[in-house]
């Protein structure tokens, strides 16, 4: 079988392209137009042999290419995206966020894991195969978008307007990180995700608290009355009609997560926390799985003096699960929050436009069972877990609503690797893990392991 | 009558001395060494007159000096601080912060009220006395801090160090604003303040809410809920305990501030505020003047990413009235907070050293009747209103302690004018106004009016 799938030699062969692509500073929430284009330009350049090339968006360029050179064969569409997030503090990073810094084993920098090395993975494995065997088993789009971290809000439109060019019968995402480092794992489902701002105004101008204490009220105090009121004290969404839609576990499905091995203890001592939490009645995986959450991502106001602010804000952001539809989810915190009295005081609550419903493919999908056979063939002896992904990946409803096409996710990365923190990485042997994965992924699924 | 008090003249020939002390940016909280010692060496230069010197203290310099020429007088000391507050956001300021700027009969710029114009009034009556007459009516201390801003740390040490030296009959400050524009007013009363923080952290780092979400408890969630906890939905403070030793308004007490004219609706429109609020059972003057407070300055955690922040953090203080124990209401707090339950987070709370009391001066006080009587002579025609200042001045009750002088406030600052906020301006009038109010008191406490 060996000679099946190309061999990749020692993954750290592919750090110093990786280190190009990460030096790249392609943060599309600062959106330098220079940096945007450079990390695209790059990406192009590495697709030469599917004619890779820009294709300009209302926003960010998409970098696309195809390789058709497999007659009869299926053809997949890969998702992946070039952008990163901002890197946060700069003295919270041990190493440059953009210089590729290899320790232990692990290769630290901004985007290393979010999405440009899962996306290196799959360029190593289609050169490979063309290096080796002079063809890859199937036929491939790609499509690498510059725009995932602040919500892809160019993507429906550039997709529908090109639907012909991206046809595919399955998409595979680069992005979507698998759970854990211990086992592999495939996902089935991805969260949805709702987000709001709220914005709490008081007076025309911070007032002394001295000169003006007690005659007004402060716009902090009703921000934190309103926070207060989205849970109850115990952990669960107190808005009135969020969980509407969302079925009750069933007896197999806490069985399936119960089966699964999970540390309590240890998750908690990794990140630090003093003790678990969450909404009662549920295990931590089924809360992290399969229940809708409701966070407050940020506050602001005021400062160190001694004012009343004039103004107080909140970023709320949901994480939803089937069931649920996201404007339905948003009216009803809105209604919440504007029912709640606030005397003195005026309470803006304004929804992000973009909202995504969960994702979900079934675990019996061909697609599903390619990946599971794919992970065997690289981690042999390791059961192969059906994992979720508790974050957002819009792009996989999107595709199967203008595609008609599932997405598989087939990404790794790996969730702890500090993904939107400082101190980003990917382990890099993931990177040969990746290809040797996405080479068997794409063999099974050109049909010809089959 | 008009000869017993120097001539001032037309107060804008005094705007370029003010500008000049204007444009030095003597902010404490941002403690530029340079900065503070130039504007110490400022005012020591106007005080020529009075032996004009600086005296190193653990932080910033006090710049003292005396006019001990009469003999058989009383001795007031002079108080006020040449320090101000950051100017926050530069691009809310329609002026350069440290640039005095004339508009409509204000003189704008930070520190131009609080307080380097009321200072600039006593140097000039000062000057106009000697120059005019050679002579003040009283014997003259000064004593002016650059820590005031950031709580006085040095000055309770410094004072009992130096105690023989200021010693006075009164102290008079020229800190402390009148309460408004539209008539005389002289303070019986301070309002105490004390300040507390709360850290509530969970991870050690901020936490994707997707790869996370449902696992851990959110630090903002548990800070609204303590900062909601701190007051009742009409606007009591709900802290047990907080209240203790607050004497319940007395008939007469009423019925002096219900005769004091307020227009609620002006004072709103004036605020930008679509309506007052505060602790029900109490007319708006009587929160303002006779009722503690207790608010959350600031607030901060996250962002606007989908993180769950591992940091929230907030800023509280309290204004007290007479009655109230600085300590013992921090603790009534800490106890109150303490006592919340917030499971898989940390919750810290310290409360700033320096915590100070309320003060009075009794209104049948001479030092009071003289005020009353100088700004009579300024404002004819006018009442002069007995107020209260919401605001704390803690070095009157240090006075009180270290030298047994009460301390008279006598400022021409309004409380309107921008203090501690962008744009703050003193109206021009006043200072010609004070400068002849300032003659007028010392006359009288000189006993030569008497």
């Amino acid at each position: 079988m060996a000679g099946d799938v190309p061999s990749f030699g020692d993954p750290t062969r592919y750090l110093p392209e990786l280190a190009e692509f990460v030096a790249i500073p392609s943060v599309s929430r600062e959106s330098d137009p220079g940096a945007m284009r450079a990390a695209a330009r790059w990406l192009a350049g590495q697709l030469s042999f599917a004619d890779g090339r820009l294709i300009p968006t209302d926003g960010n360029p998409v970098v696309t290419g195809e390789w058709h050179g497999a007659p009869g064969a299926p053809t997949v569409l890969v998702y992946g995206h070039y952008d990163v997030q901002p890197t946060g503090e700069l003295a919270e990073w041990r190493t440059p966020p953009f210089e590729l810094t290899i320790e232990d084993g692990r290769a630290y920098g901004r985007g290393a894991t979010d999405d440009k090395g899962p996306i290196l993975v799959v360029l190593k494995t289609a050169q490979a195969y063309l290096r080796q065997f002079g063809a890859l088993p199937l036929n491939v789009r790609f499509l690498f978008e510059g725009e995932e971290e602040i919500g892809s809000p160019n993507l429906p439109a550039f997709l529908r307007r090109h639907a012909g060019q991206f046809a595919a019968d399955l998409v595979i995402s680069a992005d979507g990180a698998q759970w854990r480092a211990s086992e592999p794992s495939v996902s089935v489902a991805s969260k949805g995700l709702i987000a709001l701002d709220i914005r709490v105004t008081g007076a025309s101008r911070d007032l002394h608290s001295g000169r003006y204490g007690g005659t007004v009220q402060n716009p902090v105090h009703t921000l934190a009355r309103l926070l207060a009121g989205l849970h109850t004290s115990d952990g669960r969404v107190a808005v009135p009609g969020f969980y509407q839609g969302v079925a009750e576990l069933s007896a197999p499905q806490r069985a399936e997560l119960a089966a699964i091995s999970f540390d309590d203890a240890a998750y908690a001592a990794e990140l630090g926390v003093p003790a678990l939490f969450g909404e009662p009645g549920y295990s931590t995986l089924e809360r992290l799985w399969l229940r809708p959450t409701l966070e407050v991502n940020g506050i602001e106001g005021g400062g160190r003096y001694t004012v009343i602010p004039h103004v107080a804000t909140a970023h709320v952001t949901g994480r939803l699960v089937p069931g649920q539809r996201p404007a339905a989810v948003l009216e009803a915190i809105r209604a919440h929050l504007s029912g709640a009295a606030a005397p003195g005081v005026r309470v803006e609550v304004t929804a992000e436009p973009g909202g995504a419903a969960a994702y979900t493919i079934d675990p019996g999908h061909p697609a599903i069972t390619a990946a599971r056979t794919a992970l065997a063939a690289v981690y042999p002896g390791q059961q192969v877990i059906l994992a979720r992904i508790g974050g957002t990946l819009p792009a996989a409803a999107l595709f199967e609503e203008v595609l008609g096409a599932k997405t598989l996710f087939f990404s790794f990365s790996t969730a702890d690797e500090m993904l939107h923190a400082p101190n980003e990485y990917i382990r890099v042997r993931r990177l040969g893990e990746g290809m040797r994965a996405w080479a068997h992924l794409w063999r099974l699924l050109g049909g010809q392991l089959a």
